[in-house]
């Protein structure tokens, strides 16, 4: 039982959860709501788990941290839990209604030359993106449409944000990802892999439904307010668009790209 | 300018805010950020708008409020217009970071009749939908997608909650709406109007790209945590389900519907 606000996994956590450029030091995040622990158990990143007290009396019925422990740990995996009461713990849960568990979990890391030997891989490209929520369902969105990696540019939102790995449902540990230094480089790079890299643009642009995506291809989405910047414009393959009626702007970022990968999902399984 | 928390059009816009059931009492609702309130204007729907001081300032620079009003009033309707101190007007707004301008807007309302007489309709109908982020994409997306309709269960979350208003980005004023008493009987109707009703469920169902959506068509999305409901399942004219890859249990819900309803909106042009 942990009992001040001064002890040390206590305030790692709190840090973990506010600070970016923390979790990026440590290559460490947090993983808040029990469904996401287990996941991160299960793939073996979990570290230390803190447990709310009136979660720990209500679902463990006091049984020692010790023994709790045994079911987050693996094989070569020991895993620390603490109880923490409520007024404690909730210093370091992002939720409003705390969910009443929190584990500090080690990030995944990805090389590009992994990435983009998928045999006819499927890629999303983010360009700065800025809502968490958005990114946390692409890449859920991503997993279920069998994309081989998430490319971000550096100016994109943390993956590791607490909203955003509480909107991906425990995607984040399953899909591949990468921060690039230049966007428009990676993309050059990718071409010259034969990968076609097409970005949702409005004007002269196909219709998206219309670019052969069984082949090896990319999909840009760009910023919520700007879209996709000039010079990751002038790197494309192409450029595509999604039909609008009414007097819509713009779809909402994470909706554009779950058509678009869709629709290459769903031309990928009518060529299986 | 007002200057008192006293003032009953501030009190009223306040309640406006927070309470669904005098929204609904009244007709009114409440639009936030000058685009909406310029769209709610464009579409005659502006009753009173209030601005923040800051913004009267640095927008309008200390214009006289009865000039202001003629920007926003048409031939036939005179739109009320008063500068709140900050302190005050942050009272009424829902935003974290007020965009200083909220407009008092008469709800558009349809009958069933007119919303089913569309030829060829496609219609978006939701179970319990709770997630006023959630719905409010999926206004915007319809818009987009062409759906001549979005028909709600009576336990799906209010459309006039200010989340829900914000995220339409607008498509409120444009797509038509329906709350029904019981989904299961309206769905019953449409299909002796000879629509075609698909629910979104995983078992024992078709890809959702194979039945024929250029004929009038309506998708039903459920809950969710717990998807459609029983009623619901079994007034259904068809049950189909989006492939998913990885260990994903489900998509968004709003991403779930944009990916059907762009489906329908492919087949569509495809024929045209």
């Amino acid at each position: 039982m942990i009992t001040s606000e001064n002890n040390a996994k206590l305030k790692e956590m709190i840090k973990l959860q506010k600070n970016a450029r923390h979790r990026k030091k440590e290559g460490l995040f947090v993983a808040e709501g029990i469904k996401l622990v287990q996941e991160a158990a299960r793939y073996g990143k979990l570290r230390q788990v803190l447990i709310r007290e009136s979660l720990w009396l209500d679902r463990w019925q006091e049984k020692p941290e010790s023994e709790i422990a045994e079911e987050f740990s693996g094989e070569n995996r020991r895993v620390g839990v603490d109880v923490v009461p409520d007024d404690l713990f909730d210093l370091a849960a992002d939720t409003v209604t705390p969910q009443g568990i929190l584990g500090m979990v080690d990030m995944p890391s990805y090389s590009q030359e992994e990435i983009l030997n998928s045999p006819a891989g499927l890629y999303l490209l983010l360009d700065d993106l800025r809502d968490p929520g958005n990114l946390g369902t692409m890449i859920r969105t991503s997993e279920a449409a069998g994309v081989a990696g998430v490319i971000m540019s550096k100016g994109t939102v943390d993956l590791f944000n607490p909203k955003v790995v509480r909107a991906t449902m425990g995607a984040i540990f399953r899909v591949p990802f990468l921060y690039v230094e230049s966007l428009p480089e990676t993309i050059r790079q990718m071409k010259q892999k034969n990968i076609s890299v097409y970005g949702t643009i409005l004007e002269e642009s196909r219709v998206y439904d219309d670019p052969d995506y069984t082949k090896p291809s990319g999909i840009v989405v760009g910023n919520e307010a700007n879209g996709i910047s000039k010079e990751v414009r002038e790197s494309l393959s192409g450029r595509i668009h999604i039909p609008m009626e009414g007097s819509v702007e713009s779809l909402n970022a994470a909706v554009a790209a779950a058509i678009v990968l869709y629709e290459a999902s769903r031309q990928r399984r009518k060529t299986d």
